[in-house]
């Protein structure tokens, strides 16, 4: 955690944020050992910003364990909140999750991840329940694949170069020359469908949502059991609500508060 | 932001979260000089701490204006799935809206403020969008009736006392003896109605959620639209689902791991 940087880089935030990433599903509560170890701070510095923490009511204790306080989700959401997108989305995603009887989900790229920014679930398909911050391998996600398909030819280039493509089901691709077909087809026909690819008996359809300026700002799909039929069945049924659905996203964006 | 604190504070810490805090709906991208502005802090250190979570990935830059990048939603995130509560309930939540077709919440305490953790909306009846994060204040909520009710008396009294109780609609109670009222009966029927004090045209309907120890750990409602009928007609027809699915929680609460 302590590489050379620049003298201008403040490294107490940098602990202290991997301080507040150290609490998670597994460890809500730590001991300040933990967060030492966690962090590799001494437990003297994971003391100090801890109990800055706690006075800046970000972290509760109870003198011996730690734990995050819901302040910590101002900080998220002032993220939201200023992406515009999750607000602009929400009505149109309830809309369409009422008529297809599917969840629906807007996410956007952040390295080689998406991350969900809005979501409206009718059941849960999954096996991990996804919400608002989750986040998922793009390659094997119609939305990761979609804005993937988007990206710059050289990002792309050093993306598939390098990305670790693992077979999340028997069903994902994992070589890279047929990723990148995949993807020139999805940017041709301006939406993408994986089958299976991210959890066995989940198949998904996602379309681009473009911004202002003609670029693909995020993405949003529509997921179903594979017991809704067939690929080509859920192209049928879902593709024309999806698009349609993104179409209105785009418009109430480029009619937004010049966001 | 500069008071008199102990020599362990790191101010550091405090300064970068603030940064963070500086971007919201009305401000998504910001200069420098904005970033120093609303922080207080110089322009020479408002860059450092923007160019340091530049560096961490938590802000983006064009050279000229910064805005937050998706990495943010993981401190939020950290929270959330280290709480457990929002994941256990999503399903439960997600039936109860089908069941009565109306929007369902969970939240905690945070100060005098409710903080919403789950949410499934199934229609847009509320001027303002919620989302996970969203606050309101505790005393015009359903949700915040029931949290204050099951506060300990020496933190009520304090409440009461000290709490700036804004009319929202022409039906709030403003009245700290109303309202202390109000919370007794509260816990004692074990869920509160409000009924138009946070919006007008909005009715919400709040029980308690019981951790392992028997406290009370959070709050789950049902909201509807005045249209919907009486406070009368929503009690009768939306209270047994609402508390079948508060006990469901607290089941799947107290079988979950240890939490």
């Amino acid at each position: 955690m302590t590489e050379a940087r620049s003298g201008e880089f403040v490294q107490s935030l940098e602990r202290g944020l991997a301080v507040i990433r150290a609490f998670d599903a597994e460890h809500p509560r730590l001991t300040l050992s933990e967060v030492a170890r966690a962090t590799g701070l001494t437990r003297a510095a994971a003391r100090r910003f801890l109990l800055t923490l706690v006075e800046l009511g970000y972290v509760h204790t109870d003198g011996r364990l730690f734990s995050l306080r819901p302040r910590v989700l101002d900080l998220g959401y002032a993220y939201l909140s200023g992406l515009g997108l999750p607000e602009v989305a929400r009505p149109h995603l309830e809309a369409l999750a009422a008529q297809v009887r599917e969840s629906c989900s807007v996410s956007v790229l952040d390295g080689d991840e998406v991350v969900y920014v809005a979501r409206v679930a009718t059941r849960r398909i999954m096996t991990v329940g996804i919400s608002v911050g989750s986040r998922f391998p793009a390659y094997a996600t119609s939305m990761g694949r979609v804005l993937l398909a988007a990206q710059p030819a050289d990002w792309l280039d050093d993306y598939l170069a390098t990305a670790r493509l693992r077979p999340l089901t028997r069903h994902t691709v994992t070589d890279p020359a047929r990723l990148r077909a995949a993807l020139t087809t999805i940017a041709a026909q301006g939406y993408a469908i994986v089958d299976q690819e991210l959890e066995e008996g989940l198949r998904s359809l996602a379309a681009p949502i473009h911004g202002e300026h003609g670029s693909v700002v995020a993405a949003i799909n529509v997921s179903a059991h594979a017991s809704r039929g067939s690929s080509e069945t859920i192209r049928t049924e879902l593709l024309p609500p999806l698009l349609a659905t993104a179409k209105r996203v785009e418009e109430d964006l480029a009619a937004g508060p010049g966001r």
